[in-house]
């Protein structure tokens, strides 16, 4: 049952990503006690271009 | 003014979109009572490297 | 595995609820050629309070 | 601490971007009474093949 | 047509409020070239309880 | 960087969550080589009032 959002910068390989979804599965669930099927994962990739912090975009920064 | 969001898998066509668009704002507009004009739908389309069910992406399983 | 957001204003019943969740699901199921089991829906009751349009609270238009 | 997500159409110019960024975030640190450093903005640029109001694609409006 | 989603922490007036929404929508419509109408936002108070910063709740920090 | 969003049931006890965030966090900083301070996450608890499988309120099923 957890839904899980991450936004990252991309750059990161798929076996990056890999690795993120099955110990941040593992987390929850030995954290949250659920089921591991129960848990979703959706990595969203943002571009500098389109991430600001402090009212600069990062690709300025 | 229901907003809904919709993430699923690519692939589907534009005519399946249209479609699905068209029968989820009357689902929304009969059931909750709100004008047509009200209703947004934003669909993300998130491929299957970048979502995670049960600690494997689905581009994996 | 479409996962579908709706955010609304709060009022609507229990029963209004379960109608758009079976409704919203059918029209995924008919439209997108998924299985009913994967669809799951989430519902965010937004107060007026907190819902801006054209620069001005809900609550105060 | 503001997380600030914004969805919009594409077709901005990356200078619009980095205005709106500035502009919204100034916004933010004075009626909100945050520093600049807390205030993050994410936009995703949303194709009207994707975005619909009143059951129809904004590309077939 | 701009969508804007904001999270923060609980504890701002209503005034506040008022005012963010007032001034963001104009750094929208000025800097983003969209009618005023079109904006939409929406506000979330996350409790410090539910925000994590470096592995910790911020209600712990 | 990553912003992680998590929507879940309520019923876990803020212990549970505390463990959550840190073993989350850890999992990012590992996998995703990014220092701890750029990891937030946000807890959503949803209602099984508000949350659909299969065309069914989870509160009904």
């Amino acid at each position: 049952m957890p839904i899980i959002h991450v936004e990252m910068h991309p750059g990161r390989t798929q076996e990056q990503k890999r690795a993120f979804v099955r110990e941040a599965t593992k987390a929850a669930v030995e954290t949250l006690a659920c089921p591991p099927e129960s848990v979703e994962i959706i990595i969203a990739e943002i571009a500098k271009e389109s991430w600001a912090k402090a009212g600069k975009l990062k690709s300025d920064a």
